[in-house]
């Protein structure tokens, strides 16, 4: 195994603001990237808790136009662009490209269940060799949960082994630390970047030789994540996981999506924030008093959060 | 509870041809559903068995603009429109109704799992209301192994009163007789058309008051099928079920789309027909050989079908 990163590094699934319409908004989309970018946490946008499959492609595309015109950095960013046809992964990840991301994040197609590892290794490698250019580092995301379609080590590895310069990693949202462990174990020695998809595996992951994290609580609690990240080999570094821990509990005690949207809306003063997409919904008034009387408990707040 | 129906329909979830480069192939898919025309069944297009969700958004627009203008009927058409964002199902929606056809079959959003009743209320409104055309007939596409996203009798009867005129009926996939038949018993007598998504239900719909169905095997069995929805109240209709479900069974014991695609292909003597698109594969050798020996078993064939 190889020696573990000095420095993790941590990402966010960027939670998509919308208007009142819900029309996603670019310029407070920006707002909110540039204040994880100030807190050291870079910007997985378009994923399950940037209700990225609630957005149509043309959304999506005109988004990161948005963010690249803005000048915000295209090497801290990592849009998901893997949906349920070739055509259309390919057509995202090579905007991507494009606009010059070229770390991106992808779900497998996942409409049909069951489907083989023959399928989905053809799946990727029929993108990767569609996309066709050098630069592209893909990222596997692994979220089960939600796809119902896992990324077993095996096709991983058959992946990694067809594609050594394209495959680049993978994000392990399964919340199972021995999955992630065995990917550490299994890849992280060649190069392939492990990030557990939640911070309450990020010591481990440092110290099993893991990449950091990307983390949809990176949304509301950046600088503490990142802080970890960077100082993981840190006397306080228990104590430091253990704070991380008590914030992520009380964002998980409710629906995570719409928590962390009305925790942004109550601490920018933009009462819109709060607006999710059908199918999900905002929190009740019972789960959104639990939920302030908890960040209240824990002296929650997101310093230097503005509006747009 | 309503008279039953005279006659019902039968739909088939069109299996679309590609060529060796997976590109969809419009004048092939024109001739298949040339031969179901002939043989009594309606184009139920981009469903499961379609493989309409491995298909990009403009593929499904290009294919349906090419049955229209091949003159095929689209008061026989029932194209799935759903997808995962309100604005590509309400553009694939107006898109259906631009060209003619006012029947499509829409799935829930599928990428989240676990969402509330007022989620999914609240997506199909808004998708009904942007398209906000008078014409719009929708029927609500239940398949739940598939989508892992149930619609349930509550959320079925609340949209149904919200939209009496443009809920027009349900495809009932669950494969589960009691689930169907308690949504006949619930809806059919106010016009609501139930469609079970399996002909192995279709007699026991029709006594029931159902609509007829949309099945898979009537890419392949349409004749056969379509006859028993005309002459379900004949003598004989019990002996047209078992034949259909002898069928069902070999179709069914083998991973069904890549089956049915691999049978037009040798009924056709069009080899390409059995290309499937990843993530799905074509069948191996010993399930194709299982399937050919099945066939033969039961003296099965495609008649009148050919090449394009």
């Amino acid at each position: 195994m190889r020696e573990a990163q000095p420095v993790g590094e941590v990402l966010s699934p960027v939670i998509t603001p919308f208007g009142a319409d819900l029309v996603p908004d670019g310029p407070r989309l920006a707002a909110h990237c540039r204040w994880l970018l100030a807190n050291d946490v870079g910007l997985a946008l378009f994923g399950t808790n940037s209700e990225g499959n609630s957005l149509a492609l043309a959304d999506k595309q005109m988004l990161l136009d948005t963010l690249v015109a803005d000048g915000l950095p295209t090497e801290r960013m990592m849009p998901s662009t893997g949906v349920c046809s070739i055509e259309e992964t390919v057509t995202l990840t090579k905007h991507a490209l494009d606009t010059g991301c070229t770390r991106v994040l992808m779900l497998p197609p996942f409409y049909y269940k069951g489907v083989s590892e023959e399928g989905l290794f053809r799946y990727y490698s029929e993108v990767i060799e569609r996309v066709g250019d050098g630069r592209l580092r893909l990222y596997l995301y692994h979220i089960p949960a939600v796809t119902k379609v896992p990324l077993r080590p095996a096709l991983i590895g058959r992946l990694f082994k067809a594609y050594p310069d394209t495959l680049a990693g993978i994000k392990d949202s399964s919340g199972d630390w021995s999955n992630t462990q065995t990917l550490i174990d299994t890849f992280s020695a060649d190069g392939f970047q492990v990030f557990p998809g939640s911070e309450r595996f990020l010591l481990d992951a440092m110290r099993a030789g893991g990449a950091g994290c990307i983390s949809a609580t990176a949304n509301v609690n950046p600088a503490a994540i990142a802080q970890l990240a960077r100082t993981w080999r840190t006397a306080d570094a228990d104590a430091q996981q253990a704070a991380l821990i008590q914030v992520r509990d009380v964002f998980e005690s409710v629906p995570t999506i719409p928590a962390l949207k009305a925790t942004t809306a109550h601490f920018s003063g933009d009462s819109l924030w709060a607006t999710v997409r059908p199918p999900l919904v905002e929190l009740d008034p019972t789960n959104y008093a639990n939920l302030m009387d908890s960040l209240t408990l824990i002296d929650f707040s997101m310093p230097g959060l503005t509006t747009a």
